[in-house]
């Protein structure tokens, strides 16, 4: 069930927000094998449903997100209630705010469940914490969720929740999304307010929804964007009317495909499914168009040299607590003090070479659609994957045609695109212009319309 | 005679722009012992003056710049002429393009007339460059005319040109303008383009004019103000109505005087001049209100780090031509090398908070008046001075008051206030809001009107 339908189903007096709750709860704690959550919130969340209820017997009804229950990762700070980023080293932070976002989303009446689990301080992909245990995915149990968010993801695609709220730095809203089979946007940089976010890096963070269907997530982003004076990152930039509607035509829209990088080195249920896709829409009146996009490898590498000194600066204060941090997040906080500052200073003059370079694109085409990842959830504890033959790091690998998009700041979206023949989700990115989230959602909505 | 009073003249008849600018070539050919110029454009001016005389007598007077000489600091692209920066690292640098303050300087009318010499690669504040020679000061020529804009400053004082462009980094403008008895202003950061610039830093670089008046610096600043898209720092906040007029009054300005930092270490003259400038404030009717200032010594520590890894990390490509680089500017760029990544990270977050905290001030005053600079201007080649009996070296020394409005963006205007006993020019700092430079040139008017 969607949000939509939830919504509906509420308007109608077929359910309500309580039983919503309750249900959703109730799943959480069947599926505890997922270990999708790191904290509860069930006091807070039944009162919050009869509150909702409540309203909506006097007559007010605030929207789609009226008594829907929801969840939030364990980086957005929720007053009187511990947040912890996956570290021992914040076990014992209880915020005294809410973030942003969660005080958005309460606004719109959503009934928040939990903190959904996520990779220790949102540092990498796999979301196998070594302090409080691996989340799980929810197709296969015996693979990653992806990561950071994989919580979120794995919480969404089992209907423990109707949304989960994720972060994205490289990959960590789209990836999960991917490989859990759920829809994931990370909305243009400043759309979204970061503030009380637990940050991983300060110019590459995005806050997004995981939902079960497209209009679901327009449906949230449009609860949750826009300026907030708290957030120096923030932007004026009005916000859009995000819901797509049910249309399904796609003419006049020009979307291009790169011919380079995007579909070199993916396995072969991933290109067929994602060609497949690109199928769809022409069917669907779209006009594809062959692109040739810049070096997206030398954006990768320039990106993981912003991340990891803005993660490491970020972190200083704690890294003398060896022991309480996991052996990947370690290593990759140690490179990053090892980096020079001139590095750090020539990639983000890179960054905007490339922002520059790329945009070039948006003279040919209106949207890009790429794979999200070029696999399928590997399993747990695998640390290197195998694609067409090579074999690497299971986080380059996962967030190679994701990663970019951070940098560059334009939204992207994560769409289910079929399975593969091992029955596992597959996922087609699709990503607009600055701002036009609300093309993107369209484009997305058309695509999940054709695609069944 | 000032550029207004030059335009004036024009205006009348009593003078032209060939005659003008004949008379700048010849007291820079007079004055070539203060060594103000690295280049000049004779050919290029004087064909220009004619054009410009040639328009005035078709009707055509494009404002009050039309047909007056002025003078760009050798960092300022100049198409087919040469443009150094006051490095043998780019002796023959011959740009094809001008830089968008030079494009919108010579729309407004203006003759340039040459590139001003500066310290080597605008890193210092002597002009003391071992390559092209000293510049001198023009009220003392045994002593440096500050810097980095060294020649712009010395050659808009000896009446060589009724203005000249510098750039500002951490007190370039500002600080030649104070010991050479000039005006200058740093505008908001984003408010004139650096297109065309050679940078010397990517978020602390500002340009804006050196002249004789108050009156003359607003009236440039209207000429090059403005957003750019080939800058992207540039702004697409409205320009304002520069040009304070002839008023006198501050009644209802609130101008707050710190009352820590500014004026601890000051030379006795200085201390008396700008205390006599808040006075004269006063009687013009503006309310005086004694404040405290965040930790300035702090800011311009973090300023330091941010200069030192930006600047190195744009010089590496030449950092191996050693001997092609002087002591004093080759052991910063070694130093900005040795600077770790987390450092430079941190310290763009504690300008951040800095920028946060100081700007508290602005509940209480509208803005700031202090001493641009501890000093007058020390002896040429002296590498420390001694201020209230502790000697520190010069570059720190001079820059103390002036560096941290270019981590914080907000524009600062230098103002002579006077001499020095012992002959030397005293100035005064005005420090507006941000987009204020209207605010900024009013009080700096009013002021010098005050002052005489």
């Amino acid at each position: 069930m969607t949000i939509l339908e939830a919504a509906h189903k509420m308007s109608t007096g077929e359910a309500s927000s309580v039983e919503l709750t309750t249900e959703s709860l109730a799943v959480i704690k069947r599926r505890a094998d997922l270990n999708a959550f790191l904290a509860m919130m069930d006091g807070r969340a039944e009162q919050r449903a009869r509150e909702m209820d409540a309203e909506r017997v006097a007559g007010k009804v605030r929207g789609p997100l009226h008594g829907v229950p929801v969840a939030v990762k364990d980086v957005f700070c929720t007053k009187g209630v511990k947040t912890t980023c996956g570290s021992p080293l914040f076990a014992d932070n209880v915020p005294s705010i809410d973030a942003a976002v969660v005080e958005k989303l309460e606004q719109a009446g959503a009934v928040i469940v939990g903190k959904t689990h996520m990779h220790e301080l949102a540092y990498g992909v796999t979301s196998n914490n070594p302090h409080y245990g691996a989340v799980r995915n929810c197709v296969d149990p015996t693979r990653i969720p992806g990561g950071s968010s994989g919580g979120s993801a794995t919480a969404v695609g089992a209907g423990m929740v109707f949304m989960a709220m994720g972060s994205d730095t490289g990959g960590s809203i789209r990836l999960p999304a991917a490989y859990c089979g759920t829809v994931g946007i990370k909305p243009t940089t400043g759309r979204v307010s970061r503030y009380g976010v637990m940050p991983l890096d300060f110019t590459l963070d995005h806050m997004g929804p995981l939902t079960r269907s497209v209009r679901d997530a327009a449906v949230v982003l449009q609860a949750i964007a826009g300026y907030d004076p708290r957030d120096d990152s923030s932007s004026r930039v009005p916000v859009g009317e995000y819901d797509p509607g049910d249309n399904a035509r796609l003419d006049g829209v020009r979307i291009g495909v790169p011919e380079n990088f995007y579909f070199e080195r993916v396995e072969e249920d991933v290109e067929f499914a994602v060609r497949e896709t690109v199928r769809f829409a022409e069917q669907a009146g779209a006009q594809i168009v062959p692109v040739e996009v810049p070096d997206i490898a030398g954006l990768n590498a320039t990106s993981r040299i912003v991340l990891c000194a803005e993660a490491s600066a970020l972190m200083l204060p704690y890294l003398h607590r060896r022991n309480e941090i996991g052996a990947d997040t370690l290593a990759l906080l140690d490179q990053g003090r090892l980096l020079p500052a001139t590095d750090y200073v020539n990639a983000q003059r890179v960054r905007r070479s490339f922002q520059r370079e790329y945009a070039e694109v948006w003279k040919q085409v209106d949207f890009l659609l790429t794979p999200t990842a070029p696999n399928v959830a590997p399993p747990i504890g695998q640390g290197t994957v195998t694609i067409a033959g090579v074999e690497e790091d299971v986080r380059l690998a996962a967030t190679r045609f994701v990663r970019g998009f951070n940098m560059i700041g334009w939204p992207a979206l994560a769409l289910p695109c079929g399975r593969s023949r091992d029955g596992m989700p597959l996922s087609a990115q699709i990503v607009g212009r600055p701002w036009d989230e609300a093309g993107v959602f369209r484009v997305g909505r058309a695509l999940e319309i054709a695609l069944g």
